[in-house]
């Protein structure tokens, strides 16, 4: 018999903490003034180091592989553990961290305050896609270049994604260099280099893999979900006027590369589970997808309710110690696309998926005028300024703009769980 | 004084060897029969075991970045070892293998039959970046889809590339396997998912990354050229029909992230400067680049020529044991860009390069019918079925096709070096 899962921490901060209550156990990798990067768990207001509860011998008995896989320098080890290794691990915690713990001496003495750590990135990312999912981001980026046909034919028949640059992955709080590259001013014949006059952000969910797949060997659609290890908040930070000069034929390049944003709390699957729901129906005339990308199952449970916000701290509201403004709210459940339905798409030719790649959802917006997670759908290409509470206005970013993303879940039972920030502060060109 | 460079190697294969003469000395990782893979250097027929090298003592006196990067599985550091101390490790190697060397006896011990050894790939790739320089390729692709204006407005100012897949990079004698994947038979106006009935090759050349730089800082052009540590081949696998369906408007993504083949010798950049040579010049009407993209001296001396080679070998003729087919040959002086300037592009929004980063050139076709680097442009699409020696006819690829890539520079007083060959044989889809 399983031992009953406790809804309640004895770590005080814990208690109905917007983002790590006891149910969410997020994974992440972290340091303390310069010390050696090891896994550590956010509960609360405290991170749980393992490499110090490994020391203590508090996860005795759990299987060699999660043993060593928490005692690394990166999660890409244990993302590729087995689900029912890394489900004893997150039952250990939660006793470990449950109200009824035996030892509380031994594991209090294994966390430290969140606000002493440093966060790095969780995984060392072999390859980066980023996806283009958020049907109602492409059909509004579609109808600035076609209004009369915004989305392409593919569009709803492919899961377009392209590869991302894996070396300018940050975790939240690096600033953003504003970067420079060739654009051609409008009407123009002639491009010109120098700093993007449009810096824009792109409010997304990142996905991580956990076990691969040998080369050659396509993830069938029943199976593609287990190969999720958790998920992220990813900034997509571009360039548009960049973006717009160099992306054909290739696609986007320069005008993305320079830096990608990720929140570092790993939120796992196991812990997300609750949080699934319907992947809403089609709308009527939408073609069915072809049958390497359908299954029952997954389109009952296979999409996420997750609650995404974009928030903008300028320089000016930073001084004033105004609080930062709401730019977007979504949620993830606008994905066309379900996330077996990436994985599935992105192994159908045979490539080869390793533990700890990353995916980007693509920019996930909502139908609404509050619901566009860019400022390219906000201000229709910055056509249509967007005016701040504090009087300033905005076509793209400015120097000393923070961006802040979150995202947060909610289930009756449960409760509220969060993904913590992923932040990011524009540092103007070199 | 440095001492004078010796001419000629006492390993007798050296000797006029097509590939790898004394002035070569091209760097990889091998293994034998299942041995922990390790540095090695090809000489003639041999390789040149590092590993045994370092234990006899044979590199004593180098740079400690050199011994401590030579004794590894991936040349990752060596790339990131200084110029100056790759030189030196190049000087060592010309004495121990010189005609004149004094400790024979030692360095025999530490030569492989290279026909033992297992090649693998030379590092741990953290991005692979495809360029699209090759004008050529990129002209009569273009006239598929635009008769009267082949190249698109941004061709001539931006060099043209896309991130690609870094997990399936394979080296040379993996089998590639035919892909499966979504395609729109043409006048249909659904798609289907199935094996490639397009499967077609691509003959680039590859670049290795040196040393990187840091994020947000781009590179110089006028230092760029440093940040190369050297160069392969690469046959950049594609699937025709999935590309057309897939690629608007993120660009190509599934159509080449099966596989991608290199061949696994890095042949240095000192070995290839005595093949550097002046850029050709623009023809008139073409643009200036920008000057982030101009230097004298990279103009002067930063083209490379290297003849290169693309030959089938088909079933029917291994069988019946004919000779490979010529399809194309080619010379990479039909970059539209020098390598020079894809660095500096590549980095000029301050991207991070990290050493073993690799980029692929594109597609080098020259103008002639004879000089096509892809089956797409040797049939026309497919439309002009290609009649082999042997008496059978391609529009793609056959299962069973094995595509052979070689490359090889002439200089006088230096002769002649190559690069080994990139082969894949195809294996039918799953």
């Amino acid at each position: 018999m399983k031992p009953a899962t406790p809804s309640r921490s004895w770590v005080e901060s814990a208690h109905e903490h917007p983002d790590f209550p006891l149910h969410n156990l997020p994974l992440g990798i972290f340091s303390q003034a310069g010390s050696v990067p090891r896994v550590g768990v956010a509960i609360g207001d405290c991170v749980l180091d393992m490499a110090e509860a490994l020391a203590r011998g508090l996860l005795q008995g759990l299987p060699e592989e999660v043993l060593e896989s928490v005692s690394q320098g990166s999660l890409n080890a244990f993302f590729a553990c087995a689900a029912d290794a890394r489900s004893a691990f997150r039952q250990r915690l939660l006793h470990m961290l449950g109200k009824d713990a035996p030892s509380r001496v031994e594991v209090r003495a294994c966390l430290h305050q969140a606000r002493h750590c440093d966060m790095h990135l969780p995984a060392k990312v072999g390859d980066y896609t980023d996806f283009y999912a958020g049907i109602e981001h492409a059909t509004r980026v579609g109808k600035h270049l076609r209004p009369d046909a915004p989305l392409l034919p593919n569009y709803k028949y492919v899961p377009i994604g392209y590869h991302g640059r894996a070396s300018t992955l940050r975790p939240s709080g690096v600033p953003v260099r504003r970067p420079k590259g060739q654009m051609r001013p409008s009407g123009q014949h002639e491009p010109i280099v120098g700093p993007t006059q449009k810096l824009d952000f792109e409010l997304e969910l990142g996905i991580w893999i956990g076990q691969g797949n040998p080369l050659g060997e396509a993830i069938p659609i029943g199976q593609a979900a287990e190969h999720v290890a958790g998920f992220c908040l990813l900034n997509d930070w571009s360039a548009r006027d960049i973006q717009g000069w160099e992306y054909q034929p290739l696609g986007p390049f320069l005008s993305k590369s320079f830096m990608t944003t990720l929140s570092p709390w790993v939120v796992t699957a196991q812990a997300l589970a609750p949080f699934r729901c319907a992947q809403a129906p089609r709308p009527p005339g939408d073609p069915q997808p072809l049958a390497y990308l359908w299954d029952d199952h997954d389109q009952a449970t296979g999409a996420l309710d997750i609650e995404l916000e974009a928030l903008l701290l300028t320089e000016h509201m930073r001084t004033r110690g105004l609080p930062a403004e709401r730019l977007a709210v979504s949620n993830s459940r606008c994905m066309y696309w379900t996330v077996a339905q990436l994985v599935s798409h992105h192994s159908v030719n045979g490539c080869q998926l390793h533990s700890g790649d990353l995916f980007g959802s693509g920019t996930l917006s909502g139908p609404g005028a509050d619901q566009c997670g860019s400022l390219l759908e906000i201000t229709q290409g910055g056509s249509q300024p967007l005016l701040l509470a504090s009087g300033e206005t905005r076509q793209f970013l400015a120097d000393g703009d923070e961006i802040i993303l979150r995202g947060r879940c909610h289930a009756n039972g449960i409760g509220s769980i969060g993904f913590g920030e992923c932040r990011g502060r524009v540092l103007p060109a070199l």
